[in-house]
C-alpha cells in the first residue's frame, strides 16, 4: 500500500476500530456472504475488525486476508483464533505488490482501505486482475463530508476537516465514499452497484449514541488532535471546542448523521 | 401558517414540485397508509403533490387537506379530481388558526410544511391537540445541509446556502430534517421514530439523475436566483457557477446525495 496511515496503529485506536466494527456489523456486512468453496481475498484486513464477521458469515469460504502491517496482522490473527475460526489465512503484503497470480480469487473484499490510498483506481484494477471472470469486488468506505448533526456547529465541522486534511496530506481521501461508483467504473468493473448505509442517531438509540456518535466518530476525530495541532491546521482551543460540540450532539436533543457507502462491481 | 414562502407558488415551481413528488413517491410514502374509516388531517397540502398519493394509498380513509393558499388548493383540487379521488376534502385555513376542535382526527400528516414555519414546535403541538388519543403525527422534511456530491464544489455549496439563508430570513429552516426528533419530542409526542430517506444518485440511475439531481434539487436552487441576488447574498456569476457545478454532478462520473427525514410520533 506504500502509504502513510492516519489511524489504525495504537492500542486506543485499535479499541475504537473494534467498537466501530461491533456497532456497524449489521449495517455494513449483513448482506455480504460468499458461496461455500469460494476463495476470497480480503485486501487490507488491518486489525481484523471485519475479518471475524466476514469469516463467520461465510464458514465454507476460505479467506486470504492481507495487510501491509505485521503488527496489525498479529492482532487480527489473535482475534480470528479467539473466535475459533479456521477459514482465514493471513499474509503480510503490499497491495501494490501482491504475491498472487491473475485470477487467483473468486471474490475480493476491501473495507476502509481505499481511503488511505493515493491511487485507488490503480488498486481496484489490481484487485480486479486477481479475480476470476464472474467474480466480484466489494468495497466499503466512509465519507467524512457526510457527517452532519444537530446542533449544527462550525467548530465541529472544522475539527472534522482536520482529519480530512491530514488524510489528504498522507495521500488519502476521507471523502471517498461518495466517489465509489466512478472509481469502480474507472477501474473497469461492470454492473457497479452502490448502496449508501446511513447511520442516523438520536437519543432514542442509546447504543448508537454511545457506540457510534461518541466512541466511533468523535473518538476518531479526537484521535488526530496532536497531529492536527502539530501540522498547524488548527489551534488547540478551536479543536477542543469542535470536539465539545461533537459530544454535544450526543445529548438528549442531539442528532448525528453519517453515511458509509458499499459498492459491488463485477469482473466480466 | 402566517409565514412567507420561499417556494411553491409560480407555475414553473409547481411543475418542479410535481416532478419531485413523482420521483420520490416510493421513497417517502410507500410506508404511509391509514386504516379504512379513519379521518386524517393533511396539514399544508400545497398544490397537492402528496395528496393524490396519500389518498390513493388509503382509499377507505377520509382526508381533510388544508392549506393557507387558495391558489394552491385550487391546483390540488384539480389534481385529485383528475385522479378520480372522492376521499379528499379541501379547506383554506391557517395552520395556527385551524377551524377544528380538539380530538377531531385519527391521524395527521404534514409534508414539507414545518420547514416554512418559525414556530414548528408550536405547530406540532397544535396538530397533536387535534388528534384523538392513540393517533399519530407523520412529518416529512428535507434537509439542505444533507446535500453533498461529486465532484465536490464550494461554489455549489454557496448556491445551496442562498436558499438556506433566504428560508431563514423568511422565518423557516431549510435544515429542519435532522431536527425532527427533538422537535417532535418537544411538542409532547411519544414513541417518536425518525427514519432517514436518503436519495443516492449516480449515472446508473438515469431517472434519478434527471428527476432528482437536475429537475428537483438543482431546479429548486436555481429557482431562488433572483431573490438571492436581490437580497445581496451572492453575486450573479458566483450563483451561476454554483448551479453549473450542481449540473456537473449529473455527469457520467457524478454522484449526488440528499436525505429526507420521516418522523412518526404518537399522542398517548
Amino acid at each position: 500500500m506504500s502509504e502513510r496511515y492516519v489511524h489504525g496503529y495504537d492500542p486506543r485506536e485499535n479499541a475504537r476500530l473494534q467498537d466501530q466494527a461491533g456497532t456497524l456489523v449489521d449495517l455494513l456486512h449483513s448482506d455480504t456472504s460468499y458461496p461455500a468453496g469460494s476463495v476470497v481475498l480480503e485486501a487490507g484486513c488491518g486489525v481484523g475488525a471485519q475479518t471475524v464477521t466476514l469469516a463467520q458469515r461465510s464458514p465454507g469460504t476460505r479467506f486470504m486476508s492481507v495487510d501491509i502491517s505485521p503488527d496489525s496482522i498479529a492482532v487480527a490473527k489473535r482475534r480470528t483464533n479467539a473466535a475459533g475460526l479456521t477459514n482465514v489465512e493471513f499474509r503480510q503484503a503490499d497491495l501494490f505488490a501482491l504475491p498472487f497470480g491473475p485470477e487467483s480469487f473468486d471474490h475480493v473484499f476491501a473495507c476502509f482501505i481505499l481511503e488511505h490510498l493515493s491511487r485507488p483506481v490503480e488498486a481496484l484494477a489490481i484487485l480486479k486482475n486477481l479475480l476470476k471472470p464472474g467474480g466480484t469486488v466489494t468495497v466499503i468506505e466512509g465519507d467524512h463530508g457526510s457527517a452532519y448533526f444537530h446542533p449544527s456547529s462550525d467548530a465541529a465541522q472544522r475539527a472534522i476537516q482536520c482529519l480530512v486534511e491530514l488524510q489528504q496530506a498522507a495521500g488519502g481521501n476521507a471523502l471517498i465514499g461518495r466517489q465509489l461508483y466512478p472509481l469502480m467504473v474507472a477501474a473497469g468493473l461492470d454492473a457497479v452497484h452502490v448502496s449508501p448505509r446511513m447511520v442516523y442517531v438520536d437519543s432514542s438509540k442509546p447504543a448508537l449514541v454511545d457506540g457510534f456518535t461518541k466512541k466511533t466518530f468523535t473518538a476518531m476525530i479526537e484521535g488526530v488532535r496532536k497531529s492536527a495541532i502539530k501540522a498547524g491546521i488548527i489551534e488547540p482551543q478551536a479543536f477542543d471546542a469542535g470536539i465539545q460540540d461533537l459530544y454535544r450532539t450526543a445529548g438528549t436533543d442531539g442528532v448525528f448523521c453519517y453515511t458509509f457507502f458499499k459498492a459491488v462491481g463485477l469482473k466480466k
